[in-house]
This record gives structure tokens, C-alpha cells and sequence, in this order.
């Protein structure tokens, strides 16, 4: 394991997140609010630690797998830590394993708050708090990526562990500039939903959070009923922006560049309006008798199913109440999710076509048991590797479920409590049901469930496996031979 | 497709239903009672169907997987509707649904009633629903291969389709000879639950239906409440054995021929035996505050978690009143199931072994990229193609539950009801929670709804795949070309 590289990339984390940070101290300034003092000194001590730990440069810059994914497993942690800081500091949540649930949710852009009272913070802990959304959604690495100088080639591996999707597209041959295309795209959608959303008379200060906020597909609101009280134009813009954020980015890369054929003919995309429609009818039509007419029913549907299956999470009702049939439809696109390549989260509708082809082919194995067809995905064969590896993700992901599960109900909750809070944090949606439902909140759990849940918004965040390594002894064990061997030659040296 | 052979294998099954019908006239004949008279008119005209469809032999025995799949489907289904026969004609169960649905329950070793008082049943019905559960426990064609002169020898593809588990294991060269010792064993531990229960003083009746009944891993019990009326040791050898007849038969065959050493060294065997003994641990401490002292605790743990883990469905208490930490753990105990090669459900432990390893093969990969390192159990390396199918089953095992979920959730019972009914029959194991828990039962759901739990049965007892490829288009325009040549053939040689 290269440890001086991981220790760089850290560093540059850390310094990222204290420049980060200032946009908050900026809010401060503007409503004139004492919050900002907090900030300034959590950004003043994360800068400090990232100079220290990016002062030295590594002489060796080849880093394989492993090291992208500890390096993107360990950046996500330590920026959840240092980003949990200002909110003690300030004493707007006071409890350390709440601030850490408020800022792994933000980041991971779950969505899952542990807030009673949301209106009741200062201006600047709610940007704050949205900030985290956005510059969660499209990675953090990403970003770097398309910053720091990072020599070497081997970054792909980076961008591969942060990446959600069953295998990451190199829109250039260069990491350098896809980081960057992914970023003009992602920043100027995000400014016309800003604009979207003032020219609806949304104030200010709620437009650059929602539309942040939606843009990372995160979910936490600046309401305590989230987009309840807006008026339906505001509903509108934001929900189809939720689904637009929840489309594979490559889409939007080949219409920048007059690709249209290519973008339409994008099989995942396609699935992902289809499933949306089909979603969005039947609900209208089980919750019309609960709603005032047509047009309140589709725009509480399209809402909350463009909410759930982008993995973001804000709420415009309670859909708690709904029919039991429209609400396993939304548990059911918890689990699907959004496009791969795309900022949402959740299984992903690609891996999801995978699987259903791959029982498929299995189907046609027992009546044509000679056949070698391939699986084919947007008319390409599928690499055996993609389909193994979202075989194995898929079974990861369940097991992981279940062991959360039960792991949650120790605390002895009801079942649809535990069931859905797992899915909502694993699947970086925001709210579940029953008592973690859109009208609820994660604060009464103990702080053992919300140390459980955390793990699984890193873990589905990451999709999985770069964080699950850290667990695993082996690594350690090398990075110990590694460190030993390191010391030995030093010592050799003198 | 071979046509021909499968109308002569369903002629055989029908013939065989014909003979077991008997048993419940000879109870009529017992105890009086005038239903055996539905039972011998049921039983003529099965066979006389069975008869005219197995009377003339077919020239080609030869079949491949997918007529084995094919028979083995069709078998199932034709046993389900003859076998719910006699139902309708007592008028005990006026309803063609639910007969029909108490028959497929019977056949696949489910055990999830439509009756609200069983106790209502004249003996020689409820003699006919505990054997199915005999029957169906062991394979209806794995008795036929036992004892009908299938030549040919491509009958381990109608074993194949039968049997559960990722791999067929063979005892013998010969089909025929693992067929019989396997029945063998079957009914020699039948017989000593069966001495073993008398002992205890139960009623002779009660010990026959509670011994066929343990013996399939059914859970069709006798009285309303199930077992919980009975003593203690009724309840302790019902519980052991349940957990004994889902251990996977290969072990009883190594000790039957005094190979100890494989016996114990079966890592499958051992897993199934960790878990139960982790999980009764667990729930004896989480009921005990509950409970009538430590046995008392005890005895309700091992008895639920061995009917529950078996895949049995017998219940001795309302499990559903238990804290919710147990009763995530029955959920999760109703997943994993029982061994592979046993009569149990659920999706084996095996195959959950497997799962983990494949996972935790991944993550090594991570780390070591370059190991080639092969799965193993039992200390050999598992065939590729084992793994593959183990992970295709389990996704399809999960999608078949994502879409009888939604399905059954159209009828707008609540989401624990819907999700542990699909449980409970996916994975043949009867009761659920909630409105299906142990004290209820599936009576009050609607046609389409039991429809679609039998559906859900039938996939769960032959393994999803042998009953989906009915489904396959791709199967009958096969069938439909062959018939067409066959046709044309016949009038070229006029």
C-alpha cells in the first residue's frame, strides 16, 4: 500500500474542505450571524492539518486499486469528521454522534437528518449543511481530480472507487479533463435550476440551497416539511431537476457535443424514463381519491418518485399515508435507483437491466443449453467481468442489508422502521417510513443504530466495496510488511 | 421437447396421486366417516386419467434438461389440481382457489392455510393434507424414479429439476439406487419420530400427521393452535426432528454406511448447526423476560427457530408478540433456509455459504489482484459454473420477490403482511407475520393474491427455473416446431 500518496490525497481533502467552508463564514457575513466565527476557526485547523499532511510530497506516485480505494474510503471519513466540527462548535447540535450523522448523511448525500427542528438553525449551518449535497454528489475526489496535479496515471483508480456504476466511462483519455467535463456539466445544470427556481419567487437563500441540494441528489430541506410549502411551479422545477441529476452524465456530455442519436439511445436512460412513467401512472391514479383533483395527485407523484428513485430524498407530503400499494412502488425504487454516472444512488437501474438479463440468459440456458450468446447492454456484449462483479455487488448489497437489519432491531424498533431505514441510508435516499418517514427524523435512535446506519451511507456511497477493505485484515496486514520493510531500508541506509 | 415422455411421466404421477389417495379411505374406513367416499371417487378418476396418458409407451426416452424441468413443472401443477379434488367434493373447502391453494401448500411443504378452524376437518382430510407434505417433502418424481422403469438414462435431469440445492449430488451411479436409498432413510426417520411421539402419548392419529407432516418440513398442523398444546417433549421431538430433516440427506447416507469422518466433516452441516445454535442462544435471552423461566424460553426458541429454519412452519406460540430483534432474526433464519439435498426451503444454506465466499472473494481481489485463488467448500474448489448458477439463483430469487411483493400489494394489506406472506411461501415455510402470522392465516387474501403465493410455492419448492420456463416463449414455439414436423412426417409417411 502506498502510504505517503494516501497521506497527500488526504491532505489536499482536508484543504479542499477548509476552502470549502468558507462559503459558509461568506453566509455568516451576509445575515450577520455569530455562527461564522465556528467555521472560520474549523476551517483554519482542517487547513492547518491538510498543509501538514500534503507538505511532503511522495516520491512514488503508482498506486494501484487498493490504494484508490483506501484513499477515497479514508477521504470520505475524514471529511465527515472535520465537517461534523463546525456544528459543535457552534452547538447547534450538540450531540457528537448526531453532528456526525447530519454531515456523513450530507455528504454521502443521503439526506437522512437527525433534526427536529430544521428552521431553527443559523443561515449558515443550512448552506452549510446543502453545501456538503453538492460537493458530495459528484465526489469529492472528482473534484480533486480535476484540480490538484496529481502525476502519475494511475488516477483512474481513484475515480473508478468513487464513481457509482458498474464500470466507470472515460469520456477523455485523460482522468484530468472527464473530472473536468463532469463538473462544467454538473455546475451549469445546477445554475439554471437556480435560476429556475428564483424566477418561481423562491427567496434567495432557498433557491441556492435547494438547488444545491438537488443537484447532489442529497435531500436535506431548509423547511421542517421540506418542499411541502412551495408553490406547485417550485415543486415542479425541483422534481424534474431531481430526475434530470439522476440521469448518467454521458448523456449530457454527448448532447453537448451534438451526439443526440447516442444520448437516445442510452438503454439505461431509457429504462429510467420508462420506469418513471410507469411509476408516476399508477400512483396518480392509487392516490387520486387521497388528492385534490389530477394535477395535485401527478404532481405529488412525480415528486415523490422522482425524489425516491434519484435517491434525493426532499418530501412535498407526507407519502407515509398513501396506499400500500403506491408505497411498495416507492420501496421498490429505493432500491432501483438512479442512472450509473449520475450523482444518485441506490442499486442503479443499469445493474438492475444486468440482473434481470442475467436471469434471462439463464432461462434460455435450460431451453438452448448450447447457446453462448452474450449479454448485451445499449447493443454491446456485456465483459463477463461487468456482469460477474454487479452479480457479486448486488449479493453484497443484500447482505449487507441484512446484517444492518438486524443489526438496527436490536434497538427494537418496529420491522418497517429498521427495513426502511436501512434501505433509506444504504441507497443515500434521506427518509424511509413509519418512524423514519418523511414526517420524522433519525434523532431517536441510539447511537449505536446511527453508527450502523453511517456505515451504510459511506458504504452505499461508495458502492460498497472501498469501504468494506478497510475492514479487511489483509490489507493491513500488508500495509504493516510494507511499513516494516520501510523502516528496515531507512535504517539500512544510515 | 419431448413430448411424448412428459405426458407418460404425468401419467405416472397421476396414477401415483390415485394410490396415495387410498390412504385417507383407509382412515375414512377407521374412523367412519362418510368423506372417503370424495377420496375413492377422486382417486378412480385420477387414475383413469393417469392411465390413459402413461398407457401407451413413448419410442424416444430421451430428455434433456429442459423436458426434465418441463415434467417436473407440469407434474407439480397437475398433483396440485387433481390432489384439491377430493377438497371440493367433501364441500370441506368449497372454494376452487382456496383447495387449490391448500394443495399446492400441502405438495410444496409450505403449510400456509387458508383454514380458519382445522379442527373442523374430518380425518381422512386432514390424513390427505399431512401427506402431501410427505410426499412433496422428498420429490414426488424422485419416488417415481425409485420405483418406475424409467430407462434411459437421462432421468437425473428429472432429479435435477427436483431437487434443491445448487448441485446435484449423486450417491450412486445409478439415479434409481440414490432415489431409494434416499426414500430409504426418509422413512426410516419418519418412523422414529413417528415411536417417539407415541412414547410421549400422543394420540395415534396426531403422532402419524405430526411425523409425515415434520418429516416433508410441511407445518400443516392438526389443531388450531398448531403444537402448542402439546407437552414439552412432544414439542422437543418435533423440534429436533425438523431440524434433523433439514439437514442435507448426504450426511445420513455417510453415517448409514458408518463414514463418520465425511459426516462431520460437511462445512454445510456445520453452518446450518452454528446458526441455529447462535440464533436460539439469542432469542432465548430476548424472550426470557417473556417467558415462563429458562426451559420455558428454550423450548419456545428451538422449536420456533428449528420450524422456522427447516422451513416447517409448525408454531408452539404467536412468535409475532416477540421483541422485534427475534423477529428479525426469524426473518432472516426464513431466508437462509435449510441444507441442500434436505426436504426444507428457503434458499440453503449452501447457497448462502457460497454467497459470502463470492463476496469475500472480491474483496480479496481488491487487495490482491492477481490471485486466482478458487472458491472452496468442503475443502475442494467449487466449479465455476456452480457459483454462477448460485449467484443467478439468488437474483432471481430476489426479483421473483420484488414482483410478488408489489402484486400481492395491489390488494392494500400492510407492507409486514405482504412482504413475510411472500416470504413465507417463496420460501415454503408457511406462516408469516402480522395478518399471515402464526395465529392467522391466508384466508382472507383475494383470488389474484393466492394466485400469485402459489405461483410463488410452486417456484420456491422446484427452485425457480424449472417453473419459469413454462413461461418462456422461446419453450413452446420449440414445441410447436417439433409438433409441426411430427405432424408433417406422419402425414409424408401415409
Amino acid at each position: 500500500m502506498n502510504g505517503p500518496v494516501i497521506r497527500y490525497i488526504l491532505g489536499y481533502v482536508l484543504k479542499l474542505e477548509a476552502a470549502l467552508m468558507l462559503f459558509p463564514c461568506i453566509t455568516a457575513v451576509c445575515y450577520g450571524e455569530g455562527e461564522g466565527f465556528s467555521y472560520l476557526a474549523a476551517a483554519i485547523g482542517t487547513f492547518l492539518l491538510g498543509f501538514l499532511m500534503s507538505h511532503k510530497k511522495p516520491k512514488n506516485f503508482v498506486f494501484y486499486l487498493k490504494d484508490g480505494c483506501v484513499a477515497t474510503a479514508l477521504s470520505w471519513i475524514f471529511l465527515s469528521i472535520f465537517g461534523a466540527v463546525p456544528f459543535l462548535l457552534t452547538g447547534e447540535i450538540p450531540a457528537v454522534e448526531d453532528a456526525l450523522f447530519e454531515t456523513v448523511s450530507g455528504f454521502t448525500t443521503t439526506g437522512a437528518s437527525i433534526l427536529n427542528d430544521v428552521e431553527a438553525l443559523s443561515h449558515t449551518s443550512l448552506l452549510w449543511r446543502s453545501l456538503t449535497h453538492w460537493i458530495g454528489g459528484m465526489g469529492v475526489l472528482v473534484f480533486l481530480l480535476a484540480i490538484i496535479p496529481l502525476s502519475g496515471g494511475s488516477n483512474i483508480n481513484l475515480m473508478r472507487a468513487e464513481s457509482p456504476g458498474p464500470s466507470v466511462g472515460k469520456l477523455y483519455p485523460k482522468v484530468k479533463n472527464t473530472a473536468r467535463i463532469l463538473y462544467i456539466i454538473y455546475f451549469g445544470m445546477t445554475i439554471i435550476q437556480f435560476i429556475l427556481l428564483l424566477i418561481g419567487h423562491m427567496p434567495l437563500f432557498d433557491s441556492i440551497c435547494t438547488s444545491i441540494g438537488t443537484a447532489g441528489t442529497g435531500g436535506f430541506g431548509i423547511k421542517n416539511d421540506s418542499l411541502a410549502s412551495y408553490s406547485p411551479y417550485i415543486q415542479w422545477v425541483t422534481a424534474i431537476f431531481m430526475i434530470l441529476f439522476a440521469v448518467n452524465f454521458n448523456a449530457y456530455y454527448y448532447i453537448l457535443y451534438r451526439k443526440f442519436k447516442q444520448a437516445f439511445q442510452m438503454e439505461e436512460v431509457r429504462c429510467y424514463f420508462i420506469i418513471i412513467l410507469a411509476a408516476t401512472a399508477f400512483i396518480t391514479w392509487n392516490i387520486l381519491p387521497l388528492s385534490d383533483g389530477l394535477f395535485d395527485a401527478l404532481t405529488q407523484s412525480i415528486f415523490q418518485i422522482g425524489s425516491l428513485v434519484s435517491s434525493t430524498g426532499f418530501s412535498s407530503t407526507n407519502y407515509d399515508t398513501w396506499p400500500y400499494a403506491s408505497k411498495t412502488i416507492l420501496v421498490l425504487i429505493m432500491f432501483i435507483g438512479a442512472c450509473a454516472g449520475s450523482t444518485g444512488g441506490g442499486i442503479k437501474v443499469s445493474r438492475i437491466i444486468l440482473l434481470l438479463k442475467t436471469m434471462l440468459k439463464e432461462l434460455n440456458s435450460y431451453i438452448h443449453p448450447k447457446s453462448i450468446k452474450k449479454i448485451k447492454l445499449e447493443k454491446k456484449p456485456v465483459e463477463h467481468e461487468v456482469v460477474r462483479s454487479t452479480n457479486v455487488y448486488f449479493i453484497t448489497f443484500m447482505l449487507i442489508f441484512a446484517v444492518s437489519v438486524f443489526l438496527i432491531s436490536l434497538e427494537g424498533e418496529d420491522l418497517v422502521t429498521n427495513f426502511t431505514a436501512v434501505i433509506a441510508t444504504l441507497n443515500n435516499m434521506g427518509p424511509g417510513l413509519s418512524k423514519v418517514g418523511p414526517s420524522a427524523n433519525f434523532s431517536h435512535l441510539n447511537a449505536f443504530s446511527k453508527a450502523v446506519l453511517m456505515f451504510d451511507m459511506i458504504a452505499g456511497r461508495l458502492e460498497l466495496f472501498p469501504l468494506l477493505i478497510l475492514f479487511h485484515p489483509a490489507l493491513w496486514k500488508d500495509f504493516y510488511c510494507a511499513r516494516k520493510t520501510a523502516w528496515k531500508r531507512r535504517r539500512g541506509e544510515k
